[in-house]
């Protein structure tokens, strides 16, 4: 028995979400269906621009974590926050899910991140993200004895963002692999992969990280290629198991040569993407700790992420437990 | 041509929205489909009870005016906030929505009201207010000139609770009715009528109000009575007109001996009664000002009232300007 089923690691971000038409994104040089990476001075033009807007905490990271506890599994989050509103209502409900979070607060400036989410008529969530505390994330803030006693540790790659989480993230795993842990990634988003490929490539041909997770853009990006099938093949390669999500076609889970195929689930309507992959991570590694097949862990991935995008806001305001009973997939 | 149509005066209330079960609210002595005032200490008990919540602007006669801007009307609005993320998250909801809000913020303590908002499987709200930066609205907070160019001043009873918002609320009255303006009211929830039921028949009686908003339990509240008929022919004496909601029975509105009943429209699903009574306001007040017979008033008030409970958050997020002109109303 371990203490934690699943460690994560991210940006620690209260999501700001209001709808727009795609003309919006156009006028505003927002890269739809991206993460755009703002600073204070554009934050605060985006915000004036803004329509009225709902809150909901956030961050790639902590929306898995605190999807793995929506199933009942047992997990933890490291990320930073300031002493502030927002950095308080982060706190409270990443607690209130039953997620073990004890990052110290960074005092009050820079503010707790936020990311402004645009959402078009499609349902298709174009981000914006002012990254404010999430600047101060640093090896100081590994809790050792969590990530030895967490099953798998999973970060998300936007963590190359900020200065010196990476170096976070190089004692998590080490720490993890010592203690015969596996560690697990997000390649988090295209333009991402982009900005970070060489590095990303390396963590998996290291062996740094067990367990990649890749949306088919992602692997497309990663592989600087247009071949989905060349992507898989090389993939495979570079990593014990990775979990590409593909949309509306669901998910193709490989591990050496093995290769398995999930559906999606039916919904009834598509309404916010966000944290479509985070939940998809979520039932993936709520499975893959409780020892169910790679293709049980796909589906209990497509659950959820067939869940989340049907509401609006990245957490699932639904027992993914119950939902998962009721599927008959725990 | 006025410059408003409508100028709210109310608490300034940022929402903290999430789901319970009935026991939740027995076990935390939450009176159930009321506003609970609560103080600091009860607030932050209760936020380390609550679940993973959604942020949303709220106060009721802050959505009012959102509404009526929604619809396409001009808005004002008079609420205090504090100068703190939530005090920023409101102004700019406001704002957004095109509601002229120029009410100064109060430093930084007392913090923003924010009102945790439990929605039960019924979809009944249940709320606990603490007021914060709400106590210090006062007389120096009235625009004299918006009170006097706005057709309609509308204000919530719950300005009865701070201290010294209803010596504003006075002024208003005054200004408005010396330029030839309408003041309205809601009687807000039914034990805010049972605290200053005196004062708000004073208000009617003496002729600070023309036009009253009720549900029916405020209304029963108001003249001690549990005889609905009784109740609507005292509040049809007591003011020049009423507007009484009866929920899913819709609305009546009374003008002397003239009564017009509207039926609520058909809803696919209830989702959170949070901001019905004050988007029926909206609506009603909408179809008012532009010289609209009182039963199309009400019509409008079912309309927006009917949208606001089919999502979360008090706000609605679609147009309502473009819900009414689909709905044939304008």
């Amino acid at each position: 028995m371990t203490r934690f089923d699943v460690l994560t690691v991210g940006n620690a971000i209260v999501d700001i979400i209001s709808r727009c038409d795609d003309q919006f994104l156009i006028d505003n040089k927002i890269t739809k269906a991206a993460m755009n990476l703002i600073d204070a001075e554009r934050a605060e033009l985006l915000y004036a621009r803004m329509g009225p807007a709902l809150e909901a905490s956030g961050g790639s990271a902590g929306n898995t974590a605190a999807g793995v506890a929506s199933f009942g599994g047992k997990s933890a989050y490291f990320g930073k926050v300031a002493e502030d509103q927002l950095g308080g209502i982060f706190t409270h409900d990443i607690r209130a899910q039953g997620v073990h979070y004890e990052t110290k607060p960074k005092g009050t400036f820079p503010p707790t991140a936020r990311s402004m989410i645009f959402v078009t008529e499609d349902g298709e969530r174009s981000m914006n993200t002012y990254l404010g505390a999430c600047v101060e994330l640093g090896p100081e803030d590994v809790e050792a004895d969590v990530v030895a006693d967490a099953k798998v540790t999973y970060f998300e790659g936007y963590l190359w963002d900020p200065p010196r989480a990476k170096e976070a993230i190089r004692e998590c795993a080490r720490i993890a692999h010592e203690n015969g842990r596996e560690v697990s990634m997000t390649l988090s988003d295209s333009f991402c992969v982009d900005r970070y490929r060489g590095e990303f490539l390396d963590l998996m041909r290291s062996g740094t990280v067990d367990i990649v997770f890749a949306n088919t853009q992602e692997v497309l990006s990663l592989y600087e290629t247009d071949d989905f099938e060349h992507a898989l093949t090389s993939i495979a390669k570079d990593c014990k198991i990775a979990a590409v999500t593909r949309s509306e076609h669901g998910a193709v889970i490989l591990k050496g040569g093995e290769r398995h195929y999930v559906d999606a689930i039916q919904i009834e309507k598509l309404v916010d993407t966000t944290g479509a992959g985070d939940l998809f991570a979520a039932g993936f590694l709520h499975g893959y700790t409780l020892g169910r097949s790679l293709e049980d862990c796909g589906r209990l991935g497509c659950l959820a992420a067939g869940i989340v995008i049907q509401q609006i806001g990245p957490r699932p305001m639904m027992s993914l437990a119950e939902a998962g009973r009721t599927a008959g997939l725990i």
